[in-house]
């Protein structure tokens, strides 16, 4: 199993992506400080894993404590705003970080400082476990609902399958989202191989997806994101599984750019497509996909790559974060309550209420 | 207008495009030793290009010969090997030095070799006006298709218009094929903005149309290649135009690698989607488009980026080329005879007979 973030012996430990596929290197910290700075730049990343980061860091920075517990309210609430700072649109963080507070507001007044700091390390290790949990669970739904929808193929051979970006152990904790559904898939014999498409600007396919393939020993190949549509023409793909930022009510999912243009093509060629992601990604609030704000990044991630520039720093650039897969165009949304198909108006309100 | 190759006093001056567009380095050479290395190295480029450079190295290798008449013959026998050498797959070459050698063998035995000489350099002239030519006249058919198509858009507003590779100057000579049409109709006040798709691996979008968009002042904007069916979704793109490098008597076409993408794209839209080709490009002896050998590149293409390592020199890359687009997801086939819509059959052999 990759290690990409974990905590023993009140020592965090993480992966800095920063340096894959290139380099696996692997840093210890009891310093929160330092840990605020790996999910500031980027050296721990994927929303779950974010927020389970934030959770371990918490634990540091209240491990770290010399004071008085009269002093100890004010070095919580600057802790815990130094956290959420770190990376402020991360949705996850913010769950982390509230969760922890709500272990120190029940436990504060009844608590010594030994016991509230043992009880933040569980809940750490809860957000943690809860997350890989999810991604197990997601991945039964998955495995069951491909090998209903696939059982034709199923019958004479082993399936090829499509995915985009990097919803593993990197991003996720556990066997990941979409990747777990992959695992789990060829755990169980389903899987020939995966096309990995590459994931411009990012290249997290290439670079993130590929070494976590590689790693678990998966056989796949990876692809420019533009030559998705090729392979289905020429029978190369039989699905298609991504990860999701947010859901609509309806079913309509914004997710890495470079998703939409994959459904479009695997609905052209009959081709089921499927999102793979928890229940807390559905935004039950919104109605549809046009209601999602489409978040615009900086120009220089198409301008320059790893550092080296491409076009010249003044070439007009269009960077979408994001796209939004209708609904309509999905064979089902996996989440680690059920797998979602047909009305995703109904199916998804059941499982959000 | 960018000068990417021209011959003047007996000097062959090339646009180096390896530094382009950071850098916009032009070479002049009398050595046909020197013009063989620029197309052998991709400095020059573009299949068109490419038989009018080699159309302008064999003149250059025949004014440098300095023996007598008797030792021509064996002397141009080897030049034209070592033109035929510098690109071997490269079929405007050929059709190139095909040319030359028809000069040569239709006037060798009556003229003297500074005729001859004469009579070349005309020759090599004439293959490159013909190619500007060529262009000129896919832009005027293409223009008035596209005022057909588009003409309720244009009751309103102009239009935006996604291309995808670079088939400008660079590739072609004069104002190109798809961009020529693009030129034309932004001249005559009908374009907006054109969005370039990036065109991975080798970037001719980011790098070598936006180079040239800018150089004639054209609105545009980049984008990475999966982009393009969330702008399309958002009617951001009302019609896309590219170039073809093999096209079959049902109109399958073969073209750079995201070209179907686009084409699934622009029909799940509605959105008009065009080729434009010279005649030449049209191969009436393949019935459709599974019978074109589609050409798999280098892995390193993908691997890395301007020598910067961006994946593990391990990682599993499938790095198609080209793809093929069915006609059947094209609104039209624009070459410089005229512009073919509806039954490709009928109307490729008609141009081609």
């Amino acid at each position: 199993m990759i290690d990409a973030i974990s905590f023993k012996n009140g020592t965090f430990r993480y992966l800095d992506q920063r340096y894959l596929p290139l380099q696996e290197l692997h840093v210890e910290t009891r310093d929160h400080r330092e840990a605020i700075e790996a999910i500031k730049t980027l050296a721990v990343r994927g929303a779950p894993l974010i927020g389970a980061s934030a959770g371990y860091t918490v634990v540091l920075g209240v491990n770290s404590f010399k004071g008085s517990k009269e002093e100890f309210p004010a070095y919580f609430g600057q802790l815990i705003k130094d956290v959420e700072a770190s990376r402020p649109t991360a949705v996850n963080l913010f769950f982390a970080t509230k969760k922890m507070k709500a272990v120190y507001d029940a436990n504060f007044e009844g608590d010594s400082l030994e016991t509230l700091k043992t009880k933040m390390t569980d809940e750490a290790h809860k957000i943690y476990n809860d997350e890989v949990d999810n991604c197990d669970r997601i991945a039964r739904h998955g495995v069951e609902q491909i090998k209903r929808d696939c059982a034709d193929i199923l019958k004479t051979r082993k399936l090829n399958v499509l995915t985009h970006c990097n919803t593993g152990t990197l991003a996720c904790c556990g066997i990941g989202t979409a990747l777990g559904v992959i695992r789990l898939a060829w755990q169980e014999g389903l899987i020939e191989r995966v096309i990995t498409a590459e994931s411009r600007p990012l290249l997290q396919g290439l670079r993130l997806t590929a070494w976590e393939l590689e790693h678990d020993g998966i056989p796949f190949i990876s692809i420019s994101d533009s030559s998705s549509a090729f392979l289905m023409q020429r029978g190369m793909i039989d699905f298609g599984v991504v990860g999701a930022d947010r859901i609509t009510a309806n079913g309509d999912t914004a997710n890495k750019i470079g998703t939409y243009a994959h459904a479009v093509s695997a609905n052209h060629h009959g081709i089921p497509f499927y999102i793979a992601a928890p229940v807390s990604t559905i935004d039950i609030t919104l109605k549809e996909g046009a209601q999602i704000p489409i978040e615009e990044r900086n120009a220089d991630e198409l301008r320059t790559i790893f550092g080296t520039q491409v076009a010249t720093p003044t070439t007009p650039v269009l960077n979408y974060a994001f796209d939004v897969t209708p609904g309509t165009l999905l064979r089902g949304i996996i989440t680690e309550k059920k797998a979602v198909v047909g009305n995703y108006e109904t199916g998804l309100r059941e499982i959000c209420s």
